[in-house]
């Protein structure tokens, strides 16, 4: 029976499917490590279209496209979509769905959007809500900046602990299957708030709730770090993901070389001048459906814990004084013969 | 068996019951025809918070707390929280649940956020995910003038169609129970564009999304607006109120004086100056948990379709000349004796 498990976390009996994935990124991802494991990578930042508002529009709507297209569904025959971005009112992922006729779920996630939406769409299909079900999202580096930060034309001078929002987007489709990767767990997270300020020093805020929902899932269901082939946080960066080391460290835990954060992952930190790494939806999205995902497909890993981590913060409420409260839902991704 | 119905629709088999509810509102509210329906009305626009944003996060938070205690459960106990708002980056709803301890769940779906919300949580409830689940919303007529509007010493005058947006929060706490109000069915909405670009007149833009999703939920289920005893837009106000009794007559339907909005219900329309109407999460939310809830509790009907509403526009998406996509999510509320 599928339910509930230990305090937190929930049991899929059936393990929902993933039918189809795409990762579209832009041009700064398609030079880094990654390069060869995106579906498309941009050559205009604006996409052909009128604003980066929009540009990261098509970019939520071209891996949403493409994933149905892998999927071998059309659009319309998916029973949800669950979506969300970091655009003040999440207007991206709207406008990316709006003439896609499917229901729409608007999620706001920060960071951890694609693991929220994962969650949801596969307690959807897991339950026969959904026959099938889309979880996608994604940013733009520079609609971010704009909105968080200071104009691109100021040149504003960035500290090294800061992130550099990555421009992509991920969609995954979930369904009924009895191959290939499917998700068997989930523990969804709760806020955490370790009363960090620094807006440029995301990966110290989101650190500590990747910290509670992990050691949450393994008390949950009585594993360890061991018993995955793989565990990846959303966009902690170099900074948080050292941060996390040490916060299991304390607890007696070595996670040890299986540990990486796709916002190390997606950058070459010593060369692309990133700062401590990616971040932005887009992010654990992209590295998601462009890497993870076909790593598993090719046997690379059998067992993969997808943790993608948010930071619930908005420049209004930074400038208020208010502390950087985090987010950290988490994925057992499994693949089957 | 709860799954699938129609195109569209789900049916909850097991019928998450309401455990408890509970409405905060503001000064305005509380002078409006609903006023003794209220379980608390401010004094205080800031509700003794340094800004209109922490005013706002503390109505969200007064009304999920209220709600536990009148549903006889510690916060703690919870499984889930769904929660969303229209503050850029949703942090009040954040800020509100982020020391509670609840798996949290961020949503953006504006002022359809309740009915978002509650079909999730019914979801989880119904499918064993969640023994017990809470979905609150708000808003605050001075956060959300301030974002999307002006300045509010500004004293910019109103187009009549405009509507007022609702300072008040509601929250509604789902589990397993055998009587009272229960969610038996739900027609999840999809996003509907009918090229709408006027700012002030909200109504227009999310009536047809509201036709959409009810003429999806009347043809999935077989039924009629005749059997329900009450019809709930969320806040379509006046003029948007019309414009769907329009487009039913178009198919020959007459919605007749069961149909109601709550952004026409919440104020005193000739009076209070308020434009069309209420708006904002905290209009249907607190109309729901304050109103429609308890007249059902009473036996004023018993069997509801409850239809928030929402337009999934920012100011920058305005700005840029983009229409205003409208949604709407329905549930069916029955009481069972």
């Amino acid at each position: 029976m599928s339910g509930r498990i230990g305090k937190r976390s929930i049991v899929f009996d059936t393990k929902p499917a993933v039918l189809g994935y795409a990762a579209v990124v832009g041009k700064k991802e398609g030079e880094g490590p990654l390069k060869d494991r995106f579906d498309r990578i941009l050559e205009d930042p604006y996409n052909g279209e009128e604003s980066w508002e929009k540009a990261e529009t098509s970019l939520i709507r071209d891996s949403f496209t493409l994933a149905c297209s892998k999927a071998k569904l059309s659009a319309s025959a998916l029973d949800a979509v669950y979506a969300g971005d970091l655009l003040n009112q999440c207007v991206s992922s709207a406008f990316a769905l709006k003439d896609s006729g499917v229901p729409y779920f608007g999620l706001y996630g920060a960071c951890s959007t694609m693991a929220e939406a994962l969650l949801l769409a596969s307690m959807s299909v897991e339950a026969g809500f959904a026959a099938s079900a889309c979880a996608v999202t994604g940013s733009h580096f520079c609609s971010a900046e704009r909105q968080y930060r200071f104009p691109l034309e100021y040149g504003g001078q960035r500290t090294p602990s800061s992130q550099w929002t990555v421009t992509g987007a991920g969609a995954v489709i979930l369904g009924k299957g009895r191959s290939g990767v499917r998700v068997s767990c989930a523990t969804p997270g709760r806020i955490v708030d370790a009363g960090i300020t620094d807006m440029s020093n995301m990966g110290a805020a989101m650190a500590p709730a990747a910290h509670d929902t992990l050691k949450a899932h393994f008390a949950d269901t009585g594993r360890s770090s061991q018993d995955y082939d793989a565990i990846f946080t959303g966009d902690l960066g170099a900074l948080g993901h050292d941060i996390l080391e040490e916060l299991f460290r304390e607890d007696g835990t070595e996670l040890g070389v299986r540990y990486m954060d796709c916002g190390v992952l997606i950058y070459e930190l010593r060369t692309q001048e990133v700062g401590a790494g990616g971040s932005g939806c887009g992010c654990s999205a992209s590295v998601l459906a462009g890497h993870i995902l076909p790593a598993m497909r090719d046997g690379v890993w059998k067992r993969v814990l997808f943790a993608a981590t948010g930071a619930l913060l908005s420049p209004t409420s930074a400038q208020q004084g208010s502390s950087i409260p985090g987010i950290c839902h988490a994925l057992v991704l499994e693949k089957e013969d």
